[in-house]
């Protein structure tokens, strides 16, 4: 986030705050209390806790700061809604999270009416009683949540023998088939990083050079098909296929296929859980919940390997199209599909994260922003890989070119496929 | 239970039934869904589970073996909500309870209000159309669930760092100090176990012979101004007060005190988690919540020993008074006090229970129950210690002379406690 | 141990003091400094350790407490070769025995020559400058200790790929089939404990009264047959047969045979791995290396139970023969057969050790011996079983009628079988 | 390795071979067998296990593909001595190594004079008998086995309460302070990888063009002194100075200063365990046995940061000297120091390995090579980081410029520290 340079404040901020808040709990409103209590794993947060936590974000960091701002809504929230900010004082531990039943749902919602009250009334005074960057911080962190809130509910609903879904909607799953292609670049020395204008985090600066060597990409990510392909032709059992750490990994957890896939007894069809239940897996969307391991397995199997970061940001500027074709987390449904593009590449933005060769490392002469919100993603630059793009679960309007997110290598449970890259001939 | 001996059925077995089964209700009432759903340990299930699972019992048990009954209100729960009976079939993982948002508590409690009709539509009709004897086991099965759901919210809840009470009441904790004394006991042939009126569970039976060395019991139970005794004369950290489990145990798990007790920072005076909040420890109140390895450790320090339960039987039968006069669940609160009594003994029944030095094992000649109600009992007896004497969780006209409950020597989050025995001079 | 009654002293002690420990050095002889060094399982103890273990025992406890005697070998060794005495100090972390390389293996026998010197010269003195019963526990325990040096280097080549054999001897491994008899018992107040003459250990005492109720045991222990049929019968996956924590134990483990049974692929026969190798199960020698779980729901398969240890006690004296009939671990080879018997026993004494149905807990009035050895035996009533009649790894004039071995339900590393019992008709 | 352009045989080949593998010998003279045998830790392989794993390399990779050659010395070896080679087959368990007593070292010594023999024999051959390049890959892969045994030992002999030496020397510890510049470097596109001439690892190939940032690097590597100033200033317990990753290892491990470093009760001087014993930590010598997140932390502490591979490669080679100034494992002893340099840079080579910023990953276009030797350095290139320059545990001719080691940033078992970078004002 280069903070000088984001200026979204003014009348059309207290709208965008409005609009944001609200998606968040229409995005929760078809679960009932007790869904958005529960947490199957130690990394998927409830969903009563994603509101909350947005709500600690902004009453800490944006409120928190402002000469007149009333006592917190409630001192215990300090530590039960810090998520790592050392910065800011302890936190409740991560894994506990879904014993909270207190507060209660009906107070989490109170709690955000409270600083959605005072932060609206702040925005829409003259007197700039608030830091407009770090408003624009708290939405891109809140749209964040957005995504994560439904990850985590697919997560969390998993482990329902009963296949419990989201939202009780019928949905279509069978895309069209998409052309494969090798879309060739030049070597050259190029800019990669965020340009300066509109919102960034801080990861994705300075803005710097850097070579890039001949390399293609291809034009669709991998599809369900070549998934099943894979594993039809042993790949989770051939050693040669993979990195040594995602072997222990595949051989520890018993893996065989990518995350929520299963297959009725004595029936040979896949089927994978989803948010809207139980369903058959579409052999020709892009495929994800694949790990960063099982990544690099199948781009290996297919003779190819995983773009670095700077060859996927190149060839997104230059031949990728605008974001705004993506289909994103408000056109629906949240499952990756085909769907029809401009450019010479399909599915690059939305439907699925696409996984890099690239480890989360800081950019050449890279500082974090100033104070606690400088943990924001700096710490975090340790033994995970950037993933590039965005996914069906991701709002609209929150990914660019430059967009760094970041995983470590064995997680599954985002929306996260790939794909194929090769050194050019 | 000797089934054949219980005939308990009849007009009043309607009325009992609705009794038993509307007080789980009402025990649960001040809950949220919220505070029901959560599971914060693998053996504390939650609030939901325990109404299911009592519901179960009787649909499966009971309603399912006669002719006529309808199909099951869900077929998905005979996995969800079986305990541990293999019998009937396979089990939903028993640490992942709490995850179970669906079935919705609104759910769950139309699942026992179409089965509680069935049911008393059946034990009011002529025909006789339930087994009588399984609806007791039903009934007493139900009475231990409601202890169960009390200790479970309570090590539930205790993980939240706000404190929050199951019950909003405004609770006194000050015992008067009871005298201490020694009550002696002859060497005989003595006989144990169940008399053979009423019901009693298969592992009281069958009831026996068996020899008895001379003893002594003390009159009152360990209390908590004995414990912070034991405390400050650092019995913690003194290993010859201990057997070599327990300190592995206390050494493992950093033990310095019973189960929730804390302190303040900076503050000497030992405040405890109860049902109504976190309070101060009432010093002449019966110590509760210790394992049986601090039990021993106790009783070690103060130069006397656990009783073996063949001896607490025969101090209760012969000088224990009636069960009637102890203090249960529906007196409240629920937490340990010192109560009047006309015996010799103080806080005999009810209270807390008393920790055995005896393991849980067969009686001589005994056999389980025939079907899938034996593994009530008989499987568990390996490892487990027997307790004796009920508690202030345990519903009136539950526990017997002969009454055996069975918990590892490490748990601690029911209400337990021990009176100390010593060999006669 | 009855201190006060053992007086084994005078000129016989000292030889039999150098036979002993001879026998020690001797066991270990086959075994490289590289064997002796190794431990593959935390409870299995390096040879190296126990040679050094069992001199630290006399150094400390006889040696230790004597005017005159010299600074001890090593200051280091009070930490490195105390098992678990508190009393004593602090214990260097059992599962690290392994990495011990120094002391060498020849320093450690060059302890054992500077101690045994010492010992034996006031053994033979005229002063009586030791105290005979520790001496005599000194022994004891060594002998036990040659048993677990045995068992220890078992479970310790055991994972090996190569099968390494403890001694390069040719054994052969077939035994004729024993009759197998029920031996009937009347009801009656029995008294069981040790007698008073002759050395015991103090778990053994007081002697005391108890009763017993009509029962039968079988004249021969279960048989590797037995074992096979019950494999075949699907014993291992039949949860009606096993104890809970029993159950849970198999699934945890994938178990499903003896240990150390094992297959070659795609051959039928059963293999095991002894001391002398791996080598074809002998199907009528008594089974082994089962687990008190193991043990529970065999005897259950074959409608039978185990015995308590009373019943085996009374069974032993009354018509059990003499301990000197059973085979040892001086008569060799160190595996279980079957072996000729002139009471309605076979395999009552030695072969393998024979699990109980009763937990290992205090005899009525049961006191620990004063001092650090008190923490011998006491210190482990918790969670254990006791086993009966020792085993072909045992040493001859070890084990008593009223002898009690110990060990939890789910361990097998020792030569642990069983004796089914019934109740009398 | 670039196998085709080195060219390293010849008459020369079988003498560099027989001195080369004659000094892993002389590395483990001073231990025993005992001290050969044992494995404290997962990741440190017992001595007699690398001398006969570096002999299956040769015996694998060299032999085994000759026309003529014998039958393996033992077939059991493939499987016991097979590092991670999935290409030639199963592996025995990695932390299971130390529990092989058998073969015994005296075995694992002839196994090695058997292929040295053939080895020898075939290399002083007219036929050409073998690939010289493969010799070549044997060569390096003991040389860094002989670094490993070193690390291993230390680490294996430091669990030992008694501070084992590895060689019993007087060793002095006392280095002079080095002076403290920064050295500036320009932005350029530059070269880096192996140049083409001489034997290198496949994972510095191939030579490419990479963009480097103007950066400054440090004339000294951080020292013990300001190590010990950094644990003043609370380093340990600053959570802004540590990656997230590495605070969570620090709180779970309890860090509190470097691999091996100890204070006696009451004495506020840190000692460390050495090869040598424990000795005093000697303030002005390069700081060790760091993790790669201590690295980090110490370099933010001191307002710095790690360079990047690229940054230090291009440092070394323009002003970093030759490594033949470097102190090697050859000039003993092996613990770091300050030595007299004519470069700019002190300690660069050899002392302590450095760790860089970068995540270890393929260069651009990068290869492995064909066959199991492929899985030398490939399948690795995930979660690690590289190091670099060597260290006093390396033999002498082993480092180069381009040499990339490679490490996660949780370890340190190795000779491992830093040198801080920043980016030029």
């Amino acid at each position: 986030m280069t903070l000088v340079e984001s200026k979204p404040g003014g009348a059309g901020l207290s709208e965008r705050f409005a609009e944001v808040r609200a998606r968040t709990c229409r995005l929760a409103a078809s679960l009932s209390s007790e869904d958005q209590q529960i947490q199957a794993f130690d990394y998927a947060s409830p969903t009563k806790w994603h509101l909350a936590h947005t709500t600690w974000f902004f009453e800490t960091f944006v409120l928190g700061r402002e000469p007149g701002h009333e006592p917190p809504f409630d001192p215990t929230f300090s530590v039960l809604f810090n998520s790592y900010y050392e910065g800011v004082g302890p936190q409740f531990a991560r894994p506990q999270r879904g014993l909270l039943s207190r507060p209660s749902l009906q107070t989490v919602l109170a709690y955000r009416e409270t600083v959605d009250r005072e932060m609206v009334d702040r925005l829409r005074s003259q007197d700039e009683a608030v830091r407009a960057d770090l408003v624009e911080l708290g939405l891109q962190h809140e749209m964040q949540h957005q995504e994560l809130l439904l990850t985590d509910i697919l997560a969390n609903l998993s482990v329902n023998p009963t296949s419990p879904a989201w939202r009780d909607e019928t949905v279509e799953f069978s895309s069209a088939p998409a052309t494969s292609k090798w879309i060739p670049f030049d070597a050259q020395l190029i800019q990669v990083g965020h340009h300066g204008r509109g919102f960034c985090f801080d990861n994705e600066t300075p803005r710097h050079q850097t070579y890039v060597h001949p390399f293609e990409l291809r034009s669709n990510p991998v599809t369900n098909a070549e998934v099943m392909s894979f594993i039809d032709d042993a790949g989770y059992r051939r050693p040669e296929l993979w990195l040594s750490d995602g072997l222990a990994w595949v051989r520890e957890h018993g893996v065989e296929a990518p995350a929520y896939w299963r297959r009725n007894p004595g029936e040979p069809a896949w089927r994978t859980f989803t948010l809207y239940g139980e369903q058959a897996v579409d052999p020709h969307a892009p495929a994800t919940h694949l790990s960063g391991y099982e990544a690099h397995a199948i781009a290996t199997w297919l003779g190819a390997r995983l773009p670095t970061e700077q060859e996927w940001e190149w060839a997104a500027t230059t031949q990728g199209g605008s974001p705004q074709e993506g289909r994103w987390l408000e056109q629906g449904p949240v499952v990756p599909r085909n769907s029809p593009t401009t450019s010479p590449f399909t599915s690059l933005w939305g439907e699925t994260w696409e996984w890099t060769l690239s480890a989360y490392q800081p950019y050449p002469r890279y500082r974090p922003l100033a104070g606690a919100v400088g943990e924001y993603n700096g710490k975090f630059m340790a033994n995970q890989l950037v993933l590039r793009g965005g996914s069906c679960a991701t709002p609209a309007n929150h990914v660019r070119t430059s967009y760094r997110n970041f995983f470590y290598p064995h997680q599954r449970w985002q929306f996260t496929g790939l794909r194929p890259a090769r050194d050019a001939q």
